[in-house]
């Protein structure tokens, strides 16, 4: 066979192949699998270049499946290409299988989970960037893309970051057969609208039949022979291509052919082709950063140091420790302080501009190719990405998110800048971490750490400064905490994070002078939280406050309710947080405000204990 | 004076009131409204059609400050319409004080609060369709967008959506001043580059000198004639204009000037001009729908209803009772359901495609001329628009939010489609709602009662069917709860919500089967929790358990331990919830893994009682 009729064939056997496995599945989505069956089989035959037997070869090409629910055409490709067999493709959608219902990293070589529209190209870019900047290797990067994601905005800044970073590397290819699950897109079959935005965006664009495979041949090559700029290659398709029954037809989205073995004959019967995929050929290894062995930074005790400047200073040392890591921020680097590490380790640092998604996505690239990303904003501007983190989970990805201006405390900017539901969102990520240093060298400690964390981790920074009251010799690790004040007479424990850890030392001292007596823990990591520590204060005072600048959901008071709440004899516990919106201020006026500072802590303690 | 004498001089008094207001809080982005000022004095003197003294007037022009940290020229423009005195200006930031350092609705005629970047020009969005679709009234929505928030995604939402529904009543200006926070912007003083873009998006761009007020008068004239498209208006600005310590020079971003007295002094002083804003001219009132008076559905008990279909049927009831209702999806009207409303109420159902910014972000537009918008999408998607909702709460908005497709219980799709921090985040909104039926008769209750809730209020439905089990006249509320079993013999309590009620009551059968007397509750309303039952429960059995389809963080589990950590015997409460990360699977499969269906419930229970 020449080559485009094997390419044809293989286009066959790959909706073929979709429909089998989603009628055998009994749900899938065949038909947005079989629009984008042409352009799979030419990219398979000549053009990724992919060990499919040595997926963590660093070499290899990345293909993403941003339209994730075309999993039977991803499993049809993985079939093709020999690295699954025909027995295990039909294995699709159940309990043991590898083949979950939108791609997953349990089958490799999928870099990322996908599934949430959206997030398939800027997490390639993310990749593309790593190969450019860091790993200085030729792969490329391709990113199917379906044409109702293109209505999400993390695609526009996907687009509008790849050309600024004049990514060649990457390839998006779009599968326009305008049809979403309800109706028509916006944009339709009208492809020049779609080139003419993304050549407005600094792309290459080209326009193609998305069933013609030498048509696609030529557009493929075109975007390889691209330089200095990404290429979108525009596919126009049709839903469901090939099978008279669903073909370009309305309500024919998300469900399994009503009549597969019908379907399977009208495209010429089962195929068991294989193609030969190419193999990455440059002997390239991927660069290594020289380091130079910085010491973290400490602090004396009684120094005044807001944790995101120690944030700061502790990133860049740990970037010089370590050439893997690199830092990421959204344009407020001299608030989030990454400003120290983007100074001295430019060429490990990206500069993400006000677009919060991409930050992430980004975040999630670099580690696909096993880069140790930190990513900083304002805490409150983390929730512009959090299906990104939700996601990120799902892939199995290691991220450190650093959020600053955590809370009331950053004063007179007004709510908009303070995160008061972060570690709510952050803690209901599955296997998160969550940390809240109250002083500058448990921050040191901290972000060191995150830097061999597994999973999502967190670290929420202040805006303003507060005492160094940890010795920089004292040991400070995820899971832990800082008893600062205890006795066998206390009556009550004081459990705070972050600024409210001054606050309530001062309750305690309060208290004190009024013959209270009130252990106090500085609960710095919030997930995990020290439940040693704190069901021994449970345990020895039977009452416990919490106290946090964030909404009383989901934060500190929550964690430590979750750690007592099943012990043989459960303390009381009550919970200090913002109940109020808060307005613009001064961080005392809004602490006072929330009754979180230390005269409404020890007032609290005072009714508890019915004094 | 001239016409552009006055407009000068007028610009010159908003640089200098925002310079003397930030100096006078001692923070504050003063350069960041110096670049628009001149914008700003054309638009009021002669475009605007806004009464400030009747804030209400359900004609009046809209004006949003998307760079909400503008929010020195944003008050500046209010003292020169007479809206505030001088006195109340030099208040800004200051606890007593209406003007926060970003715009909120404390201030009339404020629309929504602002400050996290991308979300003005959405909104404004939504406000432009209630005026073309809803109110059918000739305002306009005026948005002040910066040129850094461009390379928010959600931006790139609003101009896809804005041209797609024909709003000529938005314009958009960009005050591109070039400079962001740390650095210059990806795309600088290129104003054809936006204006391309703009284009390609199916805009009418304008390019303009943004300090000269003839060309100025022009561009607003050019936007207030085009008709079918909106229009955006792109400023090249300069940073700090007007003084020569701070125009157009880098580290300037976010801080009062160092010398405000001889600044004042180089724009030639304090002035206290007014301008006559023009009142709104137009008699006609906002246009009313006519309503049919129909019944909420009900099912007969033992039917078998997914709560999403049920919140279909419901909604459409309601729309027809009530001509303020609206409808907003994102694309999968038919799995929400919301297709049963855009089928019989087209006129107010908004297709808002897969862009859950823009959607909530419509939403909140639409609530600002008191329409009734619930917003529906996968409950998993929800978390796309999380930040949004987190500023919609800053906002005083009343938002419905219906999340399909929660938990692992959806199956076979897999865990991004399966929504698992829903309640965790939604419960972090200050002053929201969360509520989670487990049957259809439940959903109908609470679907009505939404309509007049204040704040964010958010429904969870399931996808899979389950038994109606609640007659359709008992009472069912917001804050309340359902005991299915209860005896003075119960042992534990069994709490739950959604798809795990039935498991809860299948594992008490079992328990009862082994002798353990098990009480049920159905917490429909997680917050507010019907803390009456729920406590009453913790001093009957003395052990809760909590059984969840999501994350241990922040939902039921976490609502449950609030409601009795302060008792004074507080009990021991074991939670159950996903703790492991869902793959593909049935349904049961996928419940039994997670460890909450009627086995698990029983087995936990056994071991916490010691059997």
């Amino acid at each position: 066979m020449a080559d485009s009729d094997f390419r044809r064939e293989l286009a066959q056997q790959l909706r073929v192949d979709s429909i089998r496995c989603s009628a055998k599945a009994g749900s899938g989505h065949p038909t947005s699998s079989m629009s984008a069956a042409d352009l799979l089989a030419v990219l398979l035959d000549g053009h990724l270049r992919l060990d499919y037997q040595a997926p963590d070869d660093p070499r290899n090409d990345h293909l993403i499946f941003s339209k994730g629910h075309a999993s039977p055409l991803y499993y049809s490709v993985l079939k093709a290409a020999g690295a699954i067999t025909d027995e295990e493709l039909l294995t699709f959608r159940r309990l043991d299988s590898r083949l979950e219902g939108h791609p997953t990293p349990r089958i490799p070589p999928t870099d990322v989970a996908t599934g949430s529209l959206g997030q398939g190209l800027p997490i390639g870019v993310g990749i593309a960037l790593a190969g450019s900047k860091l790993d200085r290797l030729p792969y490329r990067v391709w990113v199917l893309c379906g044409d109702s994601e293109m209505a999400e905005g993390s695609i526009w800044e996907a687009f509008e970051h790849a050309a600024h970073a004049g990514l060649d590397n990457l390839i998006a290819i779009v599968d326009v057969n305008r049809l979403g699950q309800t109706r028509e897109t916006m944009t339709g079959w009208h492809l020049e609208r779609y080139a003419e935005r993304a050549r407005a965006f600094g792309w290459h664009a080209i326009t193609v039949d998305g069933h013609d495979v030498d048509a696609i041949e030529e557009a493929y090559q075109g975007a390889e022979a691209t330089t200095g700029k990404p290429t979108v290659v525009l596919a126009k398709t049709r839903k469901g291509r090939g099978v008279k029954a669903v073909e370009d037809l309305p309500g024919k989205h998300g469900k399994p052919l009503d009549d597969p073995e019908a379907a399977i004959a009208e495209l010429g019967g089962v195929r068991n082709l294989t193609v030969r995929v190419t193999r990455p050929e440059v002997r390239a290894k991927p660069y290594a950063f020289a380091v130079t062995g910085a010491e973290l930074p400490t602090w004396a005790l009684g120094e005044q140091v807001a944790t995101r400047q120690a944030y700061g200073d502790a990133l860049l040392a740990v970037g010089e420790q370590r050439g893997e890591v690199v830092a990421l921020d959204g344009e407020v680097s001299n608030s989030t302080h990454s400003d120290l590490f983007a100074k001295q380790l430019p060429d490990r640092y990206f500069e993400m501009f006000i677009a919060e998604q991409q930050m992430i996505a980004a975040a999630v690239g670099l580690q696909v190719r096993d880069w140790v990303p930190y990513a900083s904003t304002f805490a409150a501007f983390l929730s512009r990405a959090y299906d990104f983190v939700r996601m990120a989970a799902i892939s199995r990805a290691d991220l450190r998110l650093v959020g600053s201006h955590a809370g009331v405390s950053i004063g007179e900017d007004g709510p908009s800048q303070m995160a008061l539901e972060d570690m709510a969102a952050l803690r209901a990520v599955h296997g998160s971490t969550v940390l809240h240093p109250s002083d500058a060298n448990q921050t040191a400690q901290l972000v060191a750490q995150m830097a061999d964390r597994k999973g999502i981790s967190y670290l929420r920074t202040l805006r303003g400064k507060t005492v160094v009251r940890t010795p920089s010799t004292e040991d400070v690790h995820i899971g832990g905490s800082r008893v600062l004040r205890s006795s066998d007479a206390d009556e009550v424990a004081l459990l705070a994070c972050g600024i409210t850890v001054g606050e309530a030392e001062a309750a305690a001292d309060l208290l004190a002078s009024q013959g209270t007596t009130a252990r106090v823990i500085d609960c710095y990591s919030i997930k995990p939280l020290d439940e040693d520590t704190v069901r021994a204060a449970a345990r020895d005072t039977g009452l416990l406050v919490t106290v946090e600048d964030h909404w009383p959901e989901g934060g500190l008071g929550d964690a430590v309710l979750a750690a007592v709440s099943d012990l043989a004899q459960p303390p009381r516990v009550h919970k200090l947080a913002v109940r109020i919106m808060p307005t613009s201020g001064t961080p005392a006026e809004l602490l006072a405000a929330a009754e979180i500072d230390a005269p409404a802590i020890a007032k609290a303690v005072g009714s508890l204990l019915g004094r």
